[in-house]
């Protein structure tokens, strides 16, 4: 089977994880040696994984398990809106997001009552993240409240087009107007080198079951500076963490992240290779299929989006399930059913004989429907 | 192996569930049929598990998964917090929650920026909810804030004690004051027969990974009535679920709970065996072990809590692992380690040939440690 879901890709734990699984599908065993939060468990060692081997990995200072990215980023922003909408009253309610912004960073910033902006992206076929649209955005906001935004939201890359925002020029934006920075990284911590010191973040969230190697649902919250001390306010009531509700991920996918860490750390520096891949795949699907990559050049990204103009005309001819089925039939998973004017795929699983192959068979089921 | 955890015991799989889960730990394959929302993929069926199954089993009008009870507490009252509170301005921010309430009621609550306020309970030994406190908290609430209180949250039961409240009773009170009624069942449903309708409840919150046989994290949120218009509003922006940010438990726990759910429909038929049991252990471990139930006679549920005044004069002797200790030998695993004073267990997973070698390795360390 080659898997080519982006859904999937990067979420899928190596055969020693699988197997170490196996034993812990019975129940929900990490609870007995709990000392009343999860982070501080000791048996299995999900302390040391939380509080040193993944601060370490992402660079924060402070890491929390979450459901997923949206989740945690929830989280910081609720907790952020009471914080400084609801009590200081020194922000603006309102959140400005790269207008590649994977959806659910706008229904966190909508569901924590917070106003969703989205800033511009330059045309077909890059769709680029415009950086200075973020100081256009922001100045408009301060005109309208007299009050900063209270956070700027960057997905990197966005699970659209795999496209990386200047993350660092954005920062600085970020940091001259004294707005928080928030990094959805659902597509690179699991995947490539990544730290968040280094491009000054606030917040980072990441998606285990994306990008580490993880069953879902689980994300990873990581923090830097004050900012921790906002989102991990203990109850009014009692030694817990409010916005985590006490404790978030309860289970198996915790179990998972435990035996998959070192994987991990070894996989991510891998990553140039990835890169070299999807940019084989690229380069063959162009010149022998006739697809249109949409998104930046060079590619950066295993995350490849492409406009498939031959294979939707074929499924006018046919029905719009043929790809899928043609696919399927030769152990190719990924491709949503239905889909064929444009094909989002990730290549982070192959090889390039894996790559041959996948070009191969796509060559093959144009040719096969195009003499009909 | 004997596990008495009371977190793991109704949380268990049975094996052709957990043969079917390994196929499936390889990441994250149910979002390929995704139509948007995971409670309509039909491949493989999760929409008539939430359409039809889930919803007939709790007496439901609709249904949603979430990560757990009290994510599904958290996001209910949030919604009535914005609803009620922020936009209608027609009820008093205060919850009042049941005296044996879990402690994530109140975390959810609070995080909802609502006040939470607990009724009282009757002392030692039973501990039991007084359903009559409810009106007194009600009237307080009236006087103070001249409009009803949010909402009642009924743990049933809880799970210190598996006290059951007169939930008939209390539903009552909450009709008569115009009041949402949401009940707690992460220890009933799954194990025993529920139906909202009985109880004419608003909102139920259930945790598959307490008592419905899932790997964790997962909940199941049940609705009756109009308050599911309010809970899973659309965003102002898309065509997704505020509240459940678009989309919950995408992952493994999910196709758990698919799998399980001919074996659930079946087990809860069995409850009353299940009490059954829970009483014969009652019975001798006060009259062989001297230990004292902590709960309501006569007893209704699996989960035991008993003063143990016995197992902690021996650790003073010893030391206060000696217990865990010696129960891990006889392979009894679910005491939580350190814990000798009060002992809380769950017969649920026991025959009674089980019980009386659980009663017996008791009898036998009490033995042992004593006459030292």
């Amino acid at each position: 089977m080659i898997i080519v879901d982006p859904l999937q890709s990067g979420g899928t734990p190596p055969d020693y994880v699988v197997e170490t699984l196996k034993s812990y599908l019975k129940g929900y065993p990490i609870c007995l040696h709990c000392p009343g939060d999860v982070h501080r468990i000791r048996k299995p060692n999900i302390a040391k994984l939380i509080e040193e081997d993944l601060p370490n990995f992402i660079g924060a200072d402070v890491v929390r398990l979450t459901h997923g990215a949206r989740e945690a980023a929830f989280l910081s922003l609720f907790s952020l809106y009471k914080h400084h909408i609801r009590e200081k009253k020194d922000k603006a309610p309102v959140v400005i997001l790269d207008g590649n912004t994977h959806y659910s960073m706008i229904l966190a910033t909508e569901r924590s009552l917070l106003k969703p902006i989205l800033t511009k992206v330059s045309g077909p076929l890059e769709y680029k993240v415009m950086k200075e649209d973020f100081e256009n955005k922001i100045e408009s906001v301060k005109e309208k409240y007299k009050k900063e935004p209270l956070a700027l939201i960057v997905t990197y890359p966005d699970g659209k087009y795999g496209n990386f925002p200047d993350l660092e020029k954005i920062s600085k934006i970020a940091k001259e107007n004294d707005v928080y920075l928030i990094v959805n990284a659902a597509y690179s911590v699991g995947r490539l080198p990544f730290d968040m010191k280094e491009f000054d973040a606030d917040i980072v969230v990441c998606s285990a079951h994306k990008s580490m190697a993880c069953v879902g649902p689980l994300g990873v919250l990581g923090m830097r500076g004050d900012v921790s001390k906002i989102i991990l306010k203990k109850s009014a009531y009692m030694d817990k963490e409010l916005e985590l509700l006490g404790c978030t991920s309860r289970g198996l996918s915790t179990l998972c992240l435990l035996y998959v860490f070192p994987y991990l750390k070894k996989r991510v520096r891998e990553w140039d290779k990835k890169v070299e891949i999807a940019n084989y795949f690229l380069k063959e699907a162009e010149e022998k299929l006739g697809f249109q990559l949409q998104g930046e050049r060079p590619h950066q990204h295993d995350l490849l989006n492409f406009k498939t103009e031959t294979l939707y005309k074929i499924s006018q001819k046919t029905d719009r399930y043929y790809l899928y089925r043609e696919l399927k039939k030769r152990g190719i998973i990924g491709i949503k059913p239905g889909i064929t004017k444009v094909v989002k795929l990730s290549t982070y699983l192959l090889e390039k004989k894996e790559v041959d192959f996948l070009i191969n068979s796509f060559a093959d089921l144009i040719e096969k429907y195009s003499t009909r």
